[in-house]
């Protein structure tokens, strides 16, 4: 018997939140090994009768259960999915009730809603959000810092350009980055079109080691990705960060995720949408 | 009276997933008015005791008491938020026992892991996929289309590129954009580079009239932005996804998460990451 355990994220929508919950806690069971599968827009019986069919073949075969990760809304279609011979973790069941009574209003039971409210007055800024991360990218254009949120800073290949664009699609932010040049770096002091914008800066940096594997792979055997210039730009980089007292991270072992809801949270920036 | 509900998003990681799945939640209560706050990197009992002051300040002021919605894996802390005059809406306590029961296995209990997974080999091939984008966008390069997973085809300004980011952030697809000009619409044929990979595209419409409004904010009073040419853009593009057999979304009142969803599943695309 394997201990692999076949999962299914199913949803109304686009299966998106479920995915986010089943993920969370099945990361807490890393002696686990899983084969998920996502099964977005599940909103008649016929499908949800699909889907059991599926799971029920598989516990048949393997004699393990399949766990189903649910946020579907409708009644219909969660009765049918609890019917499954799986293990029915139903996101939207389990809360759904307490919050009604908390909050004295019945829900509407509208499926696929959940990026609704992210939607509401959201769209435009986002795309707005985006595009500026786009024009501001790389140090692209620095007549637009006033109207940024924050800006990143740091050596070419630190992480900047990937942090701008999840801050613009997740919070709405407006990110524009700057790469530090070598001429800002010897002359250890930032650029006067930035020197204004201090309380807006937000530093990036990375292991010197993890760098020069970055840079290798774009420009292999070049002065820009050997050791000795990664440490330099890397030591100098930190440097001013400290000079200037900007604050920052070191994105080495970090994800993006954790790298923009930490900028968001140390900068206290207000996101533009929720 | 105020109908206007505090509700907090705690996680002892960055917050998204106690926001996603929060959201996904009240989403169901569009009636009632909410003020949210993501309060995250909560891992110590110093922290938690501090929300919990804030929450029942709250609660005596207002006379209604907060959602918090908590991700938080500590026992310590999860024991702390709980004794909050609040609803406490504990997403982790509430589903890993049933979790641990049916997988045979304790949890790890391992805090701020829910983006573990995802980082699992996922961070290269998400920055790759991300930079794939960017070099791929708007028709930049028609040389790399054999890499790509899928080419999003369309007029200009039709959803593209947000489209293209989101598949690269989320799902790690290299997803490439070709803009289709004047030339290829008179013509009603597609470009030699692309009729080979007729397998990899789909077609972004636009309804004409939102067309015009966005083309407006960047250029207005052009040719480019008139609702003529518009409505002739629109109605030659979406004649050519049916000659040629191209499936294909209206992008005008769907947000980026369901368009790169029904891409996936309608193209049956295999993510590169979870």
């Amino acid at each position: 018997m394997t201990d692999e355990r076949t999962v299914f994220f199913v949803s109304d929508g686009t299966g998106v939140t479920a995915e986010t919950l089943g993920h969370s806690l099945l990361t807490q069971f890393d002696t686990v090994s899983f084969v998920p599968a996502t099964v977005p827009f599940v909103d008649t019986a016929d499908k949800a009768q699909k889907i059991v069919e599926t799971v029920n073949r598989i516990t048949l075969h393997s004699g393990l259960r399949p766990i189903i990760f649910s946020t579907t809304v409708d009644p219909e279609v969660r009765g049918i999915l609890q019917q499954a011979d799986a293990q029915f973790v139903d996101f939207f069941g389990s809360f759904i009730g307490e919050l009604e009574a908390e909050l004295h209003h019945e829900s509407s039971h509208a499926k696929g809603k959940a990026h609704g409210m992210r939607e509401g007055g959201g769209y435009d800024v986002r795309i707005e959000a985006m595009n500026f991360a786009l024009n501001n990218d790389d140090g692209a254009k620095i007549t637009d810092y006033a109207k940024a949120d924050v800006i990143l800073v740091g050596v070419s290949r630190s992480g900047k350009t990937p942090t701008c664009l999840y801050l613009a699609l997740q919070y709405g932010i407006f990110a524009a980055n700057y790469p530090l040049t070598e001429d800002d770096l010897e002359k250890r002091v930032l650029p006067r079109f930035l020197a204004n914008q201090q309380q807006k800066l937000y530093g990036l940096t990375i292991d010197p080691a993890r760098l020069q594997q970055i840079r290798g792979e774009r420009r292999g055997n070049s002065r820009y990705a050997s050791a000795k210039q990664c440490e330099l730009e890397v030591y100098e980089a930190e440097r001013l960060f400290k000079a200037e007292r900007i604050p920052y991270l070191a994105t080495t072992h970090t994800s993006i995720e954790e790298i923009a809801a930490t900028i968001l949270h140390e900068r206290g920036l207000k996101r533009r949408m929720l």
